[in-house]
């Protein structure tokens, strides 16, 4: 099978889980509870956290980890946990973890507001910057990489220009698609950062926000205080652990796997058909996400045709593929006929420039004959 | 390691495990995708809800299951997603994950009620409906088994009695300590059970509420609209699968298991010495958990002590073991002396005979020497 679906989901590191396996076996205690197995759970919880601070550059004594069931509760405690009434702004491009917690906000009463976004899937950050001027703003969230187009928003620029705006604007990034895989320094104008441990070859149900010590937060999970009080409910060490330990091993690598990736998406797009392909994704996007369109056809019929060749590709976000067409390329501009012809293909650092090649070859050769019979 | 502190969590079963392993390997797949291994995953997924339901004599016309990140969460989305304000009803022997939830829900403005305990931890029945007789209560939580004591309130008739003063009230129970472990058909006046992986052998990170297709709820947790709309979040479905594995192993020696555990707390309460120790546990308990008191002694100094023997108890619920005090042991009635003494045993089926002895005899001989030592 050719996999190259990662931007939905990854192989989980078989290397990370046989490291991590000892926490549940020999170490599989509770973390809150008071005895020495205890105690020595719950540091190595704390050497999870600081390793993937570490990891992203960010200082300890500045920022705190928050580990969480994933992306999704990441980006719900931010936009929930923080600013708890008034004017939240962020754009049409989020994932739904951020957009719906927004359509929420809006339905209990608060103000919201979605930028619109550039062709490629990036916010028109002037736009973004002109509302913030002439309206006040309490919070922001924008993607660091959109996972559908790949776009890549400069957050820390965005960030700046709001901070010098309003230093109180509380800014959040969902960077679900960059960790472990952007090389980018988060500044200190980034508040709160959303993180998950199955983009990056870790498991399901494990993430973390990451945010600054000072911020205020309420919880959106109460109960026995973990976290330091800031979300409730027995640690999952074994999934932090894998986590971590997928973590380092990515940014071990990131700059080799960036390269790497790049290749494997300069090729793809190179040497598809662009006839009958159109590629959505901007040239600075990332390496790891590349959106075409088969326009005229139907993304879903060719993904299901790749599928009897053995590879797998998505079409839009997994988390929204129950919809008909993807709300974000429909915000980047495009009419039905592109919107219609919708694949994503998203890149490891584990596929092969043989991988690609053949899937190169077979969704060429699939378009091809569907446009045929279309005729 | 002599290991009695199964209900802070338990250590996690390789058999069912290495069953589930598959789901972090071949089949990894995200399963909101919309390919035929993304619809494999959600086919596995529907099956272990269908699993757990059946395990627990649930009809599945009747009830769906969310998967949840466990317990708390559970716990969480019963408290907040259903009732959205009113008058909220539970007892001061609760878990802190429904305890601290109620008193979120008091900070929110609603009307919030703690029923008394009896002495042995489980809730007032009488004065619970006494209050629901004279009183509207929308919302009620009452655990099924006491964690700390491991007092069994019978919920199904507690539930029967509220539904007869208003049928409108809805009724929650957490049951994270009797799931897999009392034998007990749930009845149909229960609208909500909350239900953990980690404390019958499965893994942390992973449980599940479990709720009546009728009953209203918003979630918790928004995003991409995982389980039908009410959890977002990419599921973690080797978690569960390793749940649904344990659960059915769990559910189908659930008599034999009663037994032997039943068998291993009563050695305990026969063997202990009574003049030093004394049993807060009553004679109908949960044979899983034993709660003592070496009465004038620190709990946490013998905790400590028998550790040094190789043997793992705890002091009070693993959750709120940063207080000085247990909460719950103190609604029981009893005063400092007693509430310094608190160690909770708590047994599994994999426990023996001769850890039960042993641990007995250590206990005995540990509290004996402190007591000298204070003479």
């Amino acid at each position: 099978m050719i996999y190259l679906d990662n931007a939905a989901t990854t192989r989980p590191d078989a290397e990370c889980l046989k490291r991590a396996e000892i926490y549940n076996s020999e170490k599989f205690f509770n973390p809150s509870a008071l005895y020495r197995y205890g105690i020595d759970a719950f540091g190595a919880l704390k050497d999870a956290k600081n390793a993937i601070l570490t990891c992203m550059g960010l200082s300890s004594s500045v920022y705190e980890v928050i580990f969480t069931s994933g992306g999704t509760e990441s980006d719900n405690a931010a936009v929930f946990c923080s600013v708890k009434r008034g004017s939240f702004l962020t754009d049409k491009g989020e994932h739904a973890a951020i957009f719906q917690c927004f359509n929420e906000l809006k339905n209990r009463g608060n103000t919201v507001n979605f930028t619109d976004l550039n062709k490629d899937g990036s916010v028109n950050a002037e736009k973004l910057l002109d509302f913030a001027y002439s309206n006040r703003v309490d919070f922001v969230s924008i993607m660091h990489v959109n996972n559908e187009t790949g776009a890549i928003n400069d957050v820390n620029y965005i960030a700046k220009k709001l901070k010098g705006i309003n230093p109180d604007t509380v800014f959040h990034t969902d960077a679900v698609q960059s960790f472990g895989k952007i090389p980018y320094e988060f500044s200190q104008d980034i508040d709160m950062i959303s993180v998950s441990g199955h983009k990056i070859n870790a498991l399901k149900g494990v993430g973390a926000l990451i945010k600054k010590r000072k911020l205020p937060f309420s919880p959106l999970i109460f109960g026995g205080g973990q976290e330091n009080g800031l979300r409730s409910g027995t640690e999952n060490l074994f999934g932090v652990k894998v986590m971590e330990f997928c973590c380092c091993k990515k940014y071990e690598n990131i700059r080799e796997n960036f390269e790497k990736v790049s290749l494997l998406k300069e090729f793809v797009k190179n040497n598809i058909d662009k006839d009958d392909i159109k590629i959505l994704s901007s040239e600075n996007s990332s390496p790891y996400i590349l959106c075409l369109s088969a326009t005229g056809l139907k993304g879903e019929v060719i993904m299901h045709a790749l599928e009897e060749y053995g590879i797998v590709v998505g079409n839009g976000s997994a988390c929204s593929s129950r919809h008909k067409y993807s709300r974000v390329i429909e915000a980047c501009g495009y009419k039905n006929a592109v919107l219609d012809g919708v694949l994503r293909v998203s890149f490891s650092a584990d596929n092969t420039l043989d991988e690609v090649t053949e899937f190169t070859e077979k969704l060429n050769l699939v378009v091809k004959k569907f446009k045929r019979i279309m005729k």
